[in-house]
């Protein structure tokens, strides 16, 4: 215990950057960070032209952002240029507007496919475990494009991967990963379509982690796992050496790649940053799933695990100067982005070399092609779809935009400087996306820097601040910031998509899936849904069924005993576009969102005699106030 | 059950609109909501001149808007006139990010002040019951001016309302509402200062609410509370005839007031909407006072109920046509603005007539000085401090400008026409506000608009809509819409401040109370937070205390057993602006914000034997990936 106490930052003083960057001591990267003694760096000047970034009250924006939140768990979307947060999409938190974690409808979704012991704890001590991050939101390809049809995503802590439809901007898979501790990087398949959501396990564990083996290093592991997005189960999983960070993959669907900050396999800061290198990780999809077909796994936990550590046929592994971060797969559909991190270089890797380097008709580090020095800190790259590269660089605080060819020629040995120009952010970018940048058709319109401190740039809002995400204009020879956007708590990663792609529609359809549970049991109960107004008793179970059309719920009382389980349906017939209707209990907890053409249920207990009123929250009519019922609960007798 | 079914919105057709505005049948009202049948109105002319609201990178809004947020339970802090959202105080909700609802802090705050009931049915089923709304958030006041002190607000649905310290931003009090329904109107004490929070109880329920009375609506009632805001303790409440809706308060401290829109005590839409009037319910402070301290009370489940209903020395009831909604005191300190909803007009009443009126000098029509016709819906008012009010339309999807000294001569019989101006939103707007316009020093610089629907307004996010808070320059003579705002899930209200009167603070102090348990149990297991690198063990509970400076934790590892009681309280040394960090447990649900120089702790139960690491979730440094540790739990024996 007083170890700790004696050197509490637990740094060892050459940890901080690798021998390929002995640029700064541990005080000044915090002074770096923190901007000073004061913590405030000088405002920068005000941009002075006109943006052309605004977007005029009844314009519609030009792409769709789906930013991941970070810690909150949701997928917003947020409108280009104009950096307008359009919609939020509960994940893996709950949600008090929607009922989201609440409704029967999305616990299904959030719990069914869980792990048999998450479950049982979950039983055990509610629902709380449901709350967890969102990270690394990304929607489908078809052909190396995005197609529309689903944002995939993940929650790092628990270990989670979710399906988001497209079509109606609501999830609909959740599915829990064994064998993985937290799931960091996830990137798709892009070719021939989506396919595989690739996800990283971050810090290495042993596996099965069920306590037999607890404080042995050695014998901890990470896992790299492949799920199948149309069924969202898990395909397969390959264990690895080193803890994985993020993921990409290439766009002729053979090769996806992982970068590895500590290939130490180092359980404290000091280790994981001791070796001079780590590396990026090269799985081979097609010999993996052979490996399946042919019985090459063990199968942990319900799922196969490949073994692609160090010697397997199944990975590679490419040394990169130490603790790279970034892993980006440029539209040209040619080069991989390794990102330095530790080191101020970016490691391009050539994936056409990559079926040699299987073949060991080549060595691992002959698949470099450039590795331009760019500055301090470079996390990661976005690209414009005409050759140029644009790198956060955390420490400097600066985007650097830099030329592919004049990299690999300069790698080549020509004199030749590949950086265009660099352009200062505030502050301490972290991920960066460019408009259709992770697809075939990147056009270089928009660039969105990822920053995560954003101190003095917005009026004080105490001690927490928002993080910022500014909006490049990329389309000219040089970089120009036109816009700041404060944003919650830690997002990651955002999805920049042209609105061609996305074709959401404006009112549920009545026989969409995600109401099948109450379909069935309303016929069941020889109820029709769209008429309903029926109290069915079933024991001590009551369910209730209504149909809303503004301004008015179908029933507006019901009757039920306490201590009933109390089941209420409602539907909302309405089918006029934005014309949502909600149900809200009072004094219970309950809120939901029923959309048009759509039906929600919810299930409690009616603990509380007396009278509670139920009312519409999602404002409808102008008798909205007065859409409303009583639910009469009578006592139990003493 | 079946009547419902052959009549299945449960209107009468006389209902609907009251007999002072005959304007419009059932079907009429939903096509003017709806915008006809195909549901889209044609998109409006984009502005054709800069707006003047764009604020360049680096450049800080003018004004805080803290807004309500509606059925998301958090306080949203937007920027103007740049309209961006610069941060999420979660109040009634859980948050993923900063641990809200999770952490003991805010468990604490969220829970000691509820009623037994609540308590115990927190404890039975989980805390699903602390997942709430959020509406009517208003800054505190001093001699009439927004004094930077607290934000108030209210969850409606579950009767609570809570504070939130602007020195932090961050809620330090909530508390539950006995004798209420659904808590709706929100409003504060402006003079000689807040002083009381009023809250208005909405939907009429038997008083007590214990299952003695149910279907017997002439048994129900209303409340109207009085909480001090200082002790966060209800000072009395005052039983009332009909549902309140909107409440306000005088520029004198003599008086505060509420609409009521169920006169008619109905318990259905056709009851609730039949009388040609229903009325304003003006409450007497200093004799509400005076009945508390003499016994003049009934108490009911522990607060002093004074009897408010007809008769009642304590209150006056001002008839106003049917089913007025909004309740706006104007910042000349002498017109109370009564909106009219389905009477098409506003009534502005002078409340310097009310002393005569509780007199009985005069009749309570006499204090009646304007009853402007002014459009179809007029839901809320606003002031721009310079004679004239604005107030939204929203069946006709219009902010109306009007002049009150114009009204007041029209009133008289002069001939003039008090309007100014009309305006189109897009569309359906309830709630509006101008900056600084709830206060004296109203400046009349910028109004917002709170629009219900946002239909075409922006890029298509699915069934499910943002509404649309339009941003409108009424500076000058003619009111121009300059930006619209997509915001999520049923905002209600905002408070729009200028920032000279808000100074919050950019780092936490040590001695702040929000962790004063941490520090009594650190003391008692003779820990000091600032410096601990301790793992105390009490039996099967444990304590785990760690400090953190970027990039590490003091513990690069714990150990406990399966099944133990684990408390993890981590502190940030780090005292530099926007460096927060965070605590992450993997597979636990556990996540949560430490701000600079805060404390905050969680407590849970080690189940899962094996290795769980937990890690910095917010960006802290470039070695911020590397910050973590591992939770060793040995598993039981067999």
């Amino acid at each position: 215990m007083s170890e700790a106490k004696n050197q509490p930052t637990g740094l060892s003083r050459r940890g901080l950057l690798g021998g390929s960057a002995k640029l700064a001591g541990a005080a000044g990267l915090v002074g770096a960070m923190g901007g000073g003694a004061a913590g405030l760096l000088p405002r920068a000047q005000a941009a002075t032209a006109k943006s052309g970034a605004e977007v005029q009250p009844g314009d519609l924006d030009e792409y769709y952002g789906f930013s991941s939140s970070g810690q909150s768990g949701e997928v917003r979307i947020v409108g280009l240029p104009s950096m307008r947060e359009l919609m939020r999409i509960p994940v893996f938190n709950r949600c008090s507007a929607t009922g989201w974690g609440r409704t029967n409808e999305s616990l299904k979704i959030m719990t069914e496919n869980l792990l048999p012991q998450t479950k049982a704890l979950i039983e055990k001590h509610g629902n709380f475990l449901l709350n967890g991050d969102l990270h690394h939101p990304h929607m489908s390809f078809t052909d190396g494009v995005n197609d529309g049809r689903y944002i995939f995503a993940n929650d790092k802590a628990n270990c989670r991967v979710a399906r988001i439809r497209c079509d109606v901007m609501k999830t609909d898979k959740i599915i829990e990963i064994p064998n993985a501790s937290d799931i960091h990087g996830l990137r798709l398949q892009k070719v021939p379509r989506t396919g595989y959501v690739f996800a990283n396990s971050e810090h290495i564990i042993p596996i099965p982690n069920d306590g037999k083996v607890l404080d042995d290093p050695k014998q901890y592991w990470s896992v790299y796992t492949a799920i199948d997005g149309d069924t969202m189960t898990i395909a397969w999983q390959v264990l690895v050496d080193g803890n994985l960070d993020n993921t990409d993959a290439d766009y002729e669907g053979k090769y996806s790649f992982s970068t590895c900050y500590n290939s130490e396999r180092g359980v404290t800061q000091a280790d994981m940053t001791s070796a001079e290198q780590d590396w990026a990780v090269i799985f081979n999809i097609k010999r993996i799933e052979e490996a399946v077909k042919k019985g090459d796994y063990k199968e942990i936990n319900g799922v196969k695990v490949v073994d692609g550590r160090h010697g397997s046929q199944y990975t590679r592994y490419i040394p990169i100067a130490n603790n790279p971060h970034g892993c980006n797969m440029a539209p040209d559909g040619i080069h991989l982005a390794i990102n330095g991190k530790l080191s101020p270089t970016v490691t391009l890797l050539d994936v056409r070399r990559f079926d040699d380097l299987f073949d060991d008709k080549i060595k691992p580090r002959d698949t470099v092609v450039a590795e331009p020095q760019l500055g301090l800190g470079p996390l990661h790259t976005a690209f414009d779809g005409k050759g140029n590269a644009f790198t956060t660089l955390f420490l400097d605080s600066q985007i650097v935009k830099w030329n592919i060819d004049k990299a690999l020629r300069a790698y080549k040995g020509e004199k030749v400087d590949p950086i265009v120009q660099k352009l200062d952010v505030q502050y301490q970018p972290g991920h960066n996306h460019a408009t259709n940048g992770e697809a075939k058709d990147a056009d270089g319109r928009w660039l969105m820097s990822l920053n995560k401190f954003s101190k003095d740039r917005f009026l004080n809002v105490g001690p927490l601040k928002p993080e910022n995400d500014q909006l490049i204009d990329i389309s000219g020879d040089e970089m120009k910031v036109v816009h700041d956007g404060p944003s919650f708590a830690e997002p990651h990663d955002i999805c920049l998509v042209h609105r061609s792609h996305v074709n959401p529609a404006e009112v549920w359809k009545r026989d969409d899936p995600m109401w099948e549970d109450a379909r069935i049991q309303a016929k069941k109960d020889n109820v029709k849904l769209e008429e309903a107004a029926d109290v069915i008793r079933d024991g001590n179970k009551v369910r209730v069924y209504m149909h809303s059309i503004a301004p008015a719920f179908s029933l507006d009382k019901f009757e039920v005993n306490e201590g009933d389980e109390v089941t209420v349906y409602v539907t909302n017939m309405d089918d006029v576009v934005d014309l949502t209707h909600g149900f809200t209990l009072v004094r219970h907890g309950i809120a939901m969102e029923i959309g048009p053409q759509a039906t929600a249920s919810v299930t409690f207990t009616a603990d509380r005699p007396g009278v509670h009123w139920y009312y519409c929250q999602w404002f409808c009519h102008a008798l909205h106030m007065e859409m409303a019922g009583r639910m009469i609960v009578h006592p139990k007798l003493a």
